[in-house]
Order: structure tokens, then C-alpha cells, then sequence
């Protein structure tokens, strides 16, 4: 990826400030929402049926999250998604705990059937799981997914006909053809809830001013762990680290990020 | 407003505690229960048609926020309003997305019509909405309202019978006849998520000892304001501007209150 | 409670990283979350009754909460319980609220009938409310529980079969034999929302590696105050002090709990 366009695309979306539709679960809600502020876009969070639709209309992306999965959410995501597809506006879907219960791996499964996706992000053990490649999760943690897991997931890219982001901690998306790896990050963002849930907020809010999802998706990624890694720099402990990661992500400017990115092939 | 009647009001929070009762957003619920609690007020949040009426029926304020609204959640909320009305307890609506979906603007027209509302706490395109005056919302952002807004916030008031708070740069207060202007705030309260729904909370915690809702309004946005303000001094980024916001808040004395309010008559 | 067992538990805990499952409610799970993971563990938040019994299957320990019950969450909890109750896999009970209403204080009572309940947590109100001894709580706040607080405690553990444990400025655990009195924590920890429902996480991620509900739970609440008793050290109010909670439980060895309990027969 080119520095102008990673440079360009960050300039982008905090001047769009797109709005991030997030039907998501109710643990990291709050994170979601102030993270997507701190990339730079403007989020919002509403699951009822009665309106998923209308506020979807309006966003430059919907960000579906199974984080506390229940039957009415389904409902609502299948019509905000509908409406997302109908709009070209694209759709971020993160399987949290996917493989961890029938329930997810089904609802999973089931909004692939009846959407179009554009960006699944998950981690290893998730998309391990719904690529039928192994994969273990417990509870909502991946424990991993053995093999070569570039030539995995582009395959299931291509089965699936989406774009494939897997967090860990070398990021890997594709969209079947093209691959891209992403190095930044930092330990310690595993150590607090909700890393992988902002990532595909601030996902959101990258592809939502670029049509090329697998180079909005690592630029995100590259993003949000860059500003984990200054974070990491000062923190004392988990706690003030989430607190500088907010902070970092917020002043991060595109300069920094054509900098500190760490993007490259496979 | 005198300033020994501004201390005087901020003690009464502060001595009586007084039982704030949410049914709110899952967004922004848990800054609701602490900046409740930094303001001097004792928050609880419940929302189960079951029990909203007795939780109701010993708070000092009932707090309606419709920021993730689905249909159980109004049905609570005509059960709390109509306990609150019963024992004269003051009701604070806060019609986040007013404007952006119909179900928003049509249930928060239910709500006005159903229930004795006391405080109706938006910003200038929710209040602008429902005045009818144009009134511009994304998501649940406002953008904005054209106009005299002082104006259009008395006449509204005045038809409406209750109290309009509009908070923005200027916040304005008004029941018709009488208004207030209060210039506490900083920019950085736009940066994070939530200022909005906490901005309705401690206006529940003065609401709930005073019977002048123009008065304990205006007091409770000063106060919140002049905790931001303070906040933003030693903030490094909206984050940790709003761990300071709360702590601020929190510290914050019935003398630095009215040493530093900003509160004029229009 | 000898310092090597008080040291062996912590490492455990750390070492098996065991999975605690909520059912839980909206306002705090977000700190719920976090502070098992800086306890040790490795939180899951699931409530759809499609799923939480193979979620609860594969965990360590669940924890019940009732902060924001509605009568969906009640079939959960009993299906979730059940599971447990089949795989002797230790249930904690957090009884938000018991003594507000009567939903909560029936819904309290029908769990502890229908389930194997390990651990009862909750303050002195609720827990005298449950044990018939008065006790008084108003929204979500104890306001205390007259006489020999042991002795009901004690009673009451005898009688409903389970640990009692109740958190104050001197915790409170006893199976109705053994008792345990537990001095650690800080005025601080009043100062903000959801150190009573973390204490209970805490209590479940060290419940889910002893069979010894008494010493765990008093080991937990001895880690989770010391915790609190570092954070007051730099905070400059209740918000900076959460931060630091959970730094520092993070940061917590098993040789500063050996050193910094203060855990003793009554």
C-alpha cells in the first residue's frame, strides 16, 4: 500500500466523519462507540427493529457484532443489513465467539447466507471455525488455528466472496487475491476487553470512504495498532493503557500513520 | 440566578443524595451511574416493566433516555412517567436521535403527550425537530438549527408546557417566561460519547431537590461545564479528558461552582 | 487462612486462566469484564438462552447477576444455573437490588430455590433483606443491616446451604460454620458504580480453581480491596482511581497479596 493512499484515506475519513451504524453486543458498546469518535468517524448504536433500517439509510457503514447475541438482534441485523446492501453501503460483520456455541456458528452462517458481507473480522479461531479449517474458541478467546493461515484465509475469501481480517498479532487481510499482512499492535491489547470489537468499529469507519476494502480494512488495523503501540509506551497497567489508547488514536494524524505502518505482503 | 441560591442548590444534592432513576441507552449507561454519583446523587438504573414503578416510586428524579429505544423499553417508561406524575417526582426526557428515525421522533411525541414531562434535555437539532422549527439530526448527532433558538426554544417551551434545555456551546434553559443562558463547557465534551445523556442525568440529580426546574437545570449544566472545563487542562485526548471530567466533577465544591458558572440571562 | 494457601489460590488462578461466564447486567459488565481479566481470568458475557448452557458447560465459574433483570434474563439464569448445578461448576449470586422491589427480591429467591447456589454476595441490606433480618436498600445502596452482622450471616449460610459473602468495609464470608472476616478495600471503592458486581467476578474467577468457596471467596475479596487500597494511593478522584483499580489488580502478585491481606477469624 502506498503512503499517499494510506495517507489519503485517513485524511478522508476525518473529514467525512462518516457516520458508523453498530448493531453490536452490550459488554463493549460504549468502546465501540468512542472509538469509531477517535478514528475520526461519528457513531451510532440502535438494534430495534422499528428503525434499524431508516438509521442505516443514512451510514457510511454497519458494523454487526454478535458480541451477546439474542433472537431479536438477529432480526434486526438481517434488516439492516438489507438495507446496507440495497444502499452499496458496506457491511463489517464480526463473529464474536463463532465456534464457541451452535447459536453463533449458526447466526454466523446465517447472515453470510442472506447478506453480502464485505468485511469479516474476526480472529484466528473464529474464521478457523467458519472456514471449516479447525480453529478453537473458548468462550469469546481464540485459541488459535493451526496451519498456514495466509493461504486459509484467502481461500475462504474466495469461497465466501468477502473480505477476510483476521486480528492477532500479525493481522491478515484478504480478499481472496490480494493479501495483506498488518504488524502493528501491542501486547498489552489483549489484555483488556474489547480491542477486537474496536477494531471493526474503526474498520467501519475506514471503509466507509473507500471502496477498496482490503486496503481500508489494513489500513484500520494499521491504525488502531499504532496507536496501541505509543499507548503501550506510558501505561502503568491495562486500565491506563485503554485510556491512552483512546488518547493515541485520537491525535494520531495521517503523517504519523504513513510512519509508524507497518503493511506489507506476505 | 444569585449565587447563594446556586450554592445553596448544589449543597442540597450533595447532602440528600437523592435517587436518580435511568431507563436509558446501553450505551452510555454505566457515565450515567458515575457522573450520577460524582454529582452528589445516588443513580439506579432498571428498566424491567416489573419493578420500574416501585424503583420509581422512592427516587428524587426519573431520567428517560431513548438512546437504544425498543418497544419493552416504552412500555417502562410510561409505567416509571406515570409513578413519577403520581408522586409529583420530576421527569427528565432526553430524545437522543429525535429527528433521525421516526420511531425516535414519534415515541418521544408519545412520551410528551402521555407524561408530565419537567425537563426535555436535547440538543438544538433534536429541540428543533420537535418544535417543528427545522432542526437537523444524523444518527445522533445534532447538526445544527437555523434561527433564533432562544426564541423557538421559549415558544416551545410555552406550548409544551415544561422546561426546554437545550445544551451546546451556549446552553439555553428556558420554561417559556423565564430563560437562562449557561456558557460553562469545553469543546472536548464533543470528543467522547455521552456527555449529552450525562448532561440529562445530573440535571435528574438537581431536579431532584429543587422545585425550580429552570433554576436546577441551569445549575446542573454549569456545574457539568465547569467540570469540563477543568478536565480539559491537564487532558492529553478525549479519554483522558473524561476520566478528568468525572473526577472534576467529583471534587468540585458549592464555592468553585459559583466562582465559576456562567450563567446570564439572554 | 495460611499465607501459602492464600499464594497457591492467586497462582492458580493466574496459571488456569479459567473462564467466568455472566449473566449480567447493562450498566457494569463492561467493568465486569476487565476486572476478571485482570484478575486472572478470562471473561464470557452471553444471556440468550439458546446458548448459555453450552457456554456455561465449558466455563470455570458463573456468576448471576440481577442489576437489570427482566424475565428473559430469569430463564437464562435458571437454564445457565441448571448446567452448572449438573457439571459442579461453582455459581455465584450477585442479589443487586434484593429488598428494592419485589421482583428482584422474589427473583432472588426463586434462583436460590431452584439452583445450587455457591456463593451469595452481596451487601449487608440485601443479605438481611434475604435472611429475613431487616436490612434496608433503597435503588442499588445498602443502607445498612442493624446487629450481630456475623451472626445472621452465619444463620443465614447454615440455613440456605451456601457461602455467604458479604462486602462492607470489613467483608464478611462464612458457610455458616467457618467465618472469615476480610479488611482490606477502601472508602474509594463506594465512590463509584460496580465494585460490588466486580467483587463478584473476582469471587468467580477464584471460586473456579478451589472447591474451598469459603477461603476463595475471602481470598478474592482480600485481592480485589488491596487493590483498591494501591489505587487510592495516586488517585485524584473516583474516576482516576478506577483506573488505577484495575492496574493494579493487574499488577497484583501473589507475593504483595501474601503481604497486603488482611484476612482473619472474626
Amino acid at each position: 500500500m502506498r503512503q499517499k493512499e494510506l495517507s489519503d484515506l485517513f485524511m478522508l475519513v476525518r473529514e467525512k466523519r462518516p457516520l458508523v451504524h453498530h448493531i453490536t453486543n452490550y459488554v463493549t458498546v460504549n468502546d465501540c462507540a468512542n472509538i469509531t469518535i477517535c478514528a475520526g468517524g461519528a457513531p451510532v448504536m440502535a438494534d430495534a427493529p422499528e428503525e434499524v433500517e431508516e438509521m442505516t439509510a443514512v451510514a457510511g457503514a454497519l458494523v454487526l457484532n454478535i458480541g451477546t447475541l439474542n433472537a431479536a438482534q438477529i432480526e434486526s441485523m438481517i434488516l439492516a443489513g438489507g438495507m446496507a446492501n440495497d444502499r452499496k453501503i458496506p457491511v463489517i460483520l464480526d463473529p464474536v465467539g463463532a465456534g464457541a456455541t451452535r447459536f453463533r456458528t449458526e447466526t454466523v452462517q446465517r447472515l453470510l447466507d442472506e447478506l453480502k458481507v464485505s468485511v469479516l473480522k474476526g480472529n484466528a479461531g473464529e474464521i478457523g471455525v467458519l472456514a471449516g479449517a479447525g480453529g478453537k474458541v473458548r468462550g469469546v478467546d481464540s485459541h488459535g488455528l493451526a496451519g498456514d493461515v495466509v493461504s486459509i484465509a484467502k481461500d475462504y475469501a474466495k469461497t465466501a466472496k468477502l473480505v477476510v481480517s483476521i486480528s492477532g498479532a500479525t493481522d491478515i487481510v484478504t480478499d481472496g487475491k490480494r493479501a495483506l499482512l498488518v504488524e502493528n499492535g501491542h501486547p498489552l491489547m489483549g489484555s483488556i476487553s474489547g480491542t477486537g470489537c474496536m477494531a471493526a468499529s474503526v474498520t467501519g469507519a475506514f471503509c466507509a470512504v473507500s471502496g477498496d476494502f482490503v486496503k481500508a480494512s489494513a489500513a484500520a488495523l494499521a491504525a488502531f495498532g499504532l496507536a496501541g503501540e505509543r499507548a503501550a509506551e506510558g501505561a502503568r497497567g491495562p486500565y491506563s493503557f485503554r485510556t491512552a489508547l483512546f488518547d493515541e488514536l485520537a491525535g494520531l494524524t495521517p503523517a504519523d500513520l504513513v510512519k509508524g505502518a507497518k503493511i506489507r505482503s506476505p
